[in-house]
């Protein structure tokens, strides 16, 4: 196989076996890896990795996979998986790639542990759902926590969740127990968009008990994964994870974490990110809250008890960090309190008349139809068949 | 009555009774009345305001209050009653006179609203109980919060009375219902020093209900307050009164508070004194911690879980703000584990044998013996007659 002088590669479908080969061959995160694919793409990099030319550690990482198999015949193999399954591969080169995981080369650190040093942005990323996945992730927050939560933790992220996602902003977090699935369903109740990020195939529903839930977070938004199909939920992939879900949102909200939780993890990589932490009290008396008031005693934390709390620093952030604000991005405050109360009555994806909309919100239906074409005048909402939805960015194209 | 030329005045009984009847013709803080004692001392002070040199306003406030009488004679009243009640007079020409209130001099804003303007330290203070004041109040912190306090504040602020007063602070409040009663409860558990500043006579209890409370608090720490004996508790004096709480502390902690609580009005107080600002989180679902998170979404206030936390945020405040750190202020982590185990037995005012402390803390007898002449030599301890007990500031006298 002989090398390109330049590290630009042509699209081809070749360029895209080779992200998933090298996905399958090296976990994910790797920071020789992706120094390595960023520096002369992934058809050499692989050719390099398979060939010991990228070092011997990464030839036996590979080797230990590959036992003597062609690796874009291991990537058609996922591929045609996935197909079957009606999942799809998302990679840099595609429209739809959240440029915001690029960050993640910026918080890589030589010569420090390996989960400090292989943050490394994904290869490609398995999707199940129809959202754009980059479309999906723009207005997005992350909502994690305790798997071992309490009622009061379940209540508080279930309702961050609903609120956040009823706002039109998209609620992303692991899809484990206890806080992860309570924001989860809350933003389904809202008839949101959520994003689950799983740390194994997007077909291997875990828990197990939440194969459910996983159907209807595919169903109403996305379930992704950076592991292939099949491929298993090892404990150090939690970790690893994480940094995606800190990476691909605009900031962190921890709702219940006790002093150890990995879900602080994820906090520390909104951290190292630049991306707002945010972060829910609870009882002191609750070990459940422990981890969050630790965080709390951090000048750079922010007490958030509400999903307005979270929109004005999120929003913030992207302000100052989103390349063009878009016309939803304009500040609610412009508008009068009855505009923004038939608003709050309009949904990101379900189309509803301008009298439902006034019933939920209670506003006589007359005022309704005459607010709603102004709330579209001003880019808040679209007209669609059969009524009114909330503006996406792709609305602009 | 002529005036003297200069601003120092003999320290007689004279002095003091002008600034008892300055106290009793004014109310306490106001800006005027305070800005021209400092310059004239009371006696001219007083003279002024009678004949109306200080202006008219405050002339009429005093009118208003003498109905004609002698002015001297009505501080004889107060004092003879107070004599009667055993509660003592203590003002700025005492040696057991609180410096610390002096900042609130600093605090005063003209051309404010009269809550802002009229911050100026009391004329004087009145006075229940055997403690020095100002050595009670040398290592002390405020505890606030609301009077409809929930089972969690106050297990809350019961729980940080009893560790900061085992830990030789002294507990301030306001003795009023909720939060302040648990945390003075606290401070009693554990035989520690609770001071409750009234805004009203110190020998009103109010509430009513209250009354054997305050004799407790009596008993084992102070009842102080700005207005005489049989001054009423009118609304306006508990926010007057609250600049105190914050000026007599080195830091004020806020448990549980609604959004429109007084406590809150405490803590900025503190705030604008540069004390530590320390609030207590709580459930987001309680209307009873609103007031907390608001106050913590703020950069400069701390969030406090335990007495520890306090004691970390005070104590810096302490060290930057003492004049002379002493012995009893040494930081406790020069000890050893043993030491610090062997010390959390030692009680301010209660003596307990070597013995009652080993078992107390859970050391064997004969080490606890070996440990406190150690504790003793390192200025933590001292011994008294039946055994050991903390050292306090007049112990170097």
């Amino acid at each position: 196989m002989t090398e390109p002088h330049s590290a630009a590669e042509p699209m081809t479908a070749e360029v895209r076996l080779a992200r998933i080969a090298l996905g399958l061959l090296v976990e994910p995160g790797n920071r020789e890896l992706g120094l390595l694919t960023r520096a002369t793409g992934p058809v050499v990099a692989l050719a390099r990795v398979v060939n010991g030319q990228a070092g011997s550690r990464l030839r036996d990482l590979a080797a230990t996979r590959l036992s003597g198999r062609d690796p874009y015949r291991l990537a058609e193999v996922a591929i045609e998986r996935a197909d079957r399954l009606g999942a799809r591969l998302v990679t840099p080169d595609d429209d739809e790639w959240p440029h915001r995981l690029e960050d993640l080369v910026q918080i890589s650190r030589a010569g420090t542990r390996p989960i400090d040093k292989d943050t490394m942005p994904p290869q490609c990323l398995w999707v199940r759902g129809d959202w754009p996945l980059a479309e999906a992730l723009d207005r997005s927050v992350a909502i994690v926590g305790a798997r071992a939560s309490t009622a009061y933790g379940d209540h508080v992220a279930t309702d961050l969740g609903y609120g956040l996602a009823g706002r039109g902003w998209t609620v992303v977090s692991g899809g484990a127990f206890g806080i992860d699935a309570a924001a989860h369903r809350g933003a389904l109740a809202a008839d949101g968009i959520t994003v689950a990020v799983l740390a194994n195939g997007v077909d291997r529903p875990y828990p197990l008990s939440h194969a459910s839930l996983f159907e209807q977070i595919a169903g109403a938004g996305l379930v992704i994964s950076e592991w292939p199909p099949e491929a298993d939920p090892h404990r150090h992939r939690f970790l690893v994870r994480n940094r995606v879900i800190a990476a691909a949102t605009r900031g962190t909200v921890m709702v219940e974490a006790n002093a150890r939780s990995g879900a602080r993890f994820t906090l520390h990589r909104a951290r190292d990110l630049g991306r707002a932490q945010l972060v829910v009290p609870g009882p002191v008396t609750s070990a459940m809250s422990v981890g969050c008031h630790e965080e709390l005693r951090e000048p750079e934390v922010t007490l958030v008890t509400n999903p307005g709390h979270v929109i004005e620093a999120v929003g913030r952030i992207g302000e100052e960090f989103v390349a063009e604000p878009r016309g939803v991005d304009e500040p609610h405050d412009r508008l009068t309190d009855i505009q923004r109360q038939v608003l709050d009555g309009v949904l990101p994806r379900k189309v509803r008349t301008a009298e439902e909309i006034g019933r939920v919100v209670g506003v006589p239906p007359r005022e309704a139809r005459q607010i709603l074409p102004a709330l579209c005048a001003l880019q808040f909402v679209v007209p669609v068949e059969g009524g009114y939805r909330l503006r996406r960015p792709s609305d602009e194209k």
